[in-house]
């Protein structure tokens, strides 16, 4: 053996290319990846087991491959009368994701996305070797519609992902900004909405808007709100047809029999596990009205976590805290960083750390 | 609402497609999908119960993305001086050859098999833009290695896809043979071993080569001998550059928290799950028999199925057994079905089915 990944027929638009991956260190106070910091209770704990158990027995035979079941609980949960026919569940939203490139991206398709945001994206575009081009952002980091529509009409994209609230800035976009871009967008619109339980108080969702347009993709993750990022359960509501479409891509039995029993378990419990969401969403404002107190610039978040700044050198103040045993994400536009709202421990923990970087 | 699938912008190659899967039908015997009969025992199933809620108490956190503890597991398991660098594992092992197929074949590229063989193969190489191309086996489903040799010079494939036990006819590959691919193939060379331990007595596993062949990749799963299907785990040993190419293309934490616990779990009961191997490996080796016993021909199997046949109308026989209510296979060359090794309740079911519908 002794050979380097140098020697192997690797494709070349993979060459030199880094696993992706937020760094994972063994800090005490984990900051960075936008996890809730709330672990299920023990009774939410007993009933996955339970749950296991129950799928264990027959664990010798392959999982019910339309994870029906399934489907039927998140569709519930979503409401605004979505059936089973309209959910679709993966390994992740990232599995959901890359899914959707398969069906409608691919060679010589392009897919658009609206930067800063999700680093993921490109990701699953060189995956399925689908075109990826992104427009800028404002400098708020809202999407300037009209901007928008002329990029749309003049690259025709298979897939355009809009983040909302959008990763790692934070930004809800408005309905009006979805229906301008689905009005003129020849392809699927995906609106990833994996923080959408964080939003506040009058920001609607996207999801009332899969009456009007055929082609829209709401996509979901049970990573955050649903504190699962074990777990791996990502969903999207859509079309029927749409998820017909995915049908055909999707590994047969992607989704094992232990992943559905333990979402399922998770789903029952929804109202335990989204109680803390509240706890959280007061606590993401009391940071930014923190963070702005301080004299920072804070963008105001729909999500768990708050896009802060700017610093000159912004490695040195991610490192500092680090130092601290505070680890947040230096990620997003350069001056930038990000930190995910933990518990009331960790935002102190955080808090005095940033003061003493900062020398405040 | 109301679209279908062909008013959406779905790639071309698709159109018209139907999702991959074997009837998903509720029959009393179900031996068509290559299951392991048996469920885990009750001491397998409190162990996986009690591992999960272990897991669970962190489900709020992000997995360990690079699975290493279960990763050292399969490698103690499999031996041969693997580690952990060795290995990689995914959902499944259709997401393990999706990842290859991502790493080194793609548009432009060739991925090559030897048919009849398992019929996934083609989706991966459609699911990822790769050309697929088969190479027909001889007449007793072994692979001519001079025929092989010449394809292979002739059409470069990046990737060779060599299933050893064979699925639907249950043949294993000499090690001659796969050397001779190995020594000419300009790529990647993946014996896909998803039945291995159901090999007869002195046929040999591609994995004793992996020290030679930089660019050889053995597949397994713990779907098959470790009654694990529904957990879906499947994974590979190679060389560990060959690791480093798959990291850079899997979905980051494909690897749920809870899948990695149940593997690891099922792992440490291996002595039992396997020992229900043996047993199956008989009563496969007596299928043979019986069926030749009624004249008919049956494939010598390394698996846990068999192939025969020949019948005029295969259909036919298939709908007679369903109608008796023992579902197998009618998949493989024109004129076979295959059956999977069930208990000897099952097995009994299927032969007094048989008798009937043949009227012996």
């Amino acid at each position: 053996m002794g050979q380097t990944l140098a020697d192997l027929p690797l494709r070349d638009d993979l060459r030199d290319q880094e696993p992706y991956g937020a760094p994972q260190l063994d800090v005490a106070v984990r900051l960075n990846v936008n996890e809730n910091p709330y672990p299920p209770s023990e009774a939410v704990v007993a009933d996955i087991a339970r749950s296991v158990a129950e799928a264990a027995r027959g664990l010798n035979r392959y999982p019910d491959r339309e994870a029906l079941e399934l489907r039927r609980a998140l569709a519930t949960y979503l409401g605004h009368g979505l059936t089973a026919n309209n959910v679709w569940a993966a390994n992740g939203s990232n599995e959901v994701m890359l899914q959707i490139l398969q069906a409608f991206g691919g060679p010589g398709r392009v897919a658009m996305s609206f930067e800063p945001t999700y680093s993921m994206y490109p990701e699953y575009a060189r995956d399925t070797n689908t075109t990826w081009l992104t427009v800028p952002r404002s400098d708020d980091f809202t999407i300037d519609p009209e901007r928008a529509v002329r990029e749309i009409v003049h690259h025709k994209p298979s897939v355009v992902f809009l983040a909302s609230p959008n990763n790692p800035t934070g930004t809800s976009l408005p309905l009006e900004v979805i229906e301008r871009i689905c009005a003129v967008a020849p392809g699927m619109v995906v609106v990833d909405e994996a923080y959408a339980e964080f939003r506040r108080e009058g920001t609607p969702s996207a999801l009332t808007l899969l009456p009007s347009y055929p082609r829209l993709v709401v996509t979901r993750t049970m990573s955050k709100a649903f504190a699962l990022a074990g777990g791996r359960l990502g969903y999207l509501a859509a079309d029927p047809a749409v998820v017909d479409a995915l049908r055909i891509v999707r590994l047969p039995y992607h989704l094992s029999a232990v992943s559905q029993a333990v979402a399922l378990a998770a789903l029952r419990h929804a109202d335990e596990l989204l109680a803390r969401v509240d706890e959280l969403r007061a606590r993401r404002d009391q940071t930014v009205s923190w963070l702005r107190g301080l004299g920072l610039e804070a963008i105001d978040s729909d999500a768990n976590f708050v896009l802060f700044g700017r610093f000159e050198d912004r490695h040195a103040v991610w490192k500092g805290l680090l130092d601290r045993g505070v680890l947040i994400r230096e990620t997003g536009p350069d001056g930038w960083l990000r930190v995910s709202i933990g518990t009331f421990e960790e935002m102190t923990a955080f808090r005095a750390a940033l003061r003493e970087v900062l020398a405040l």
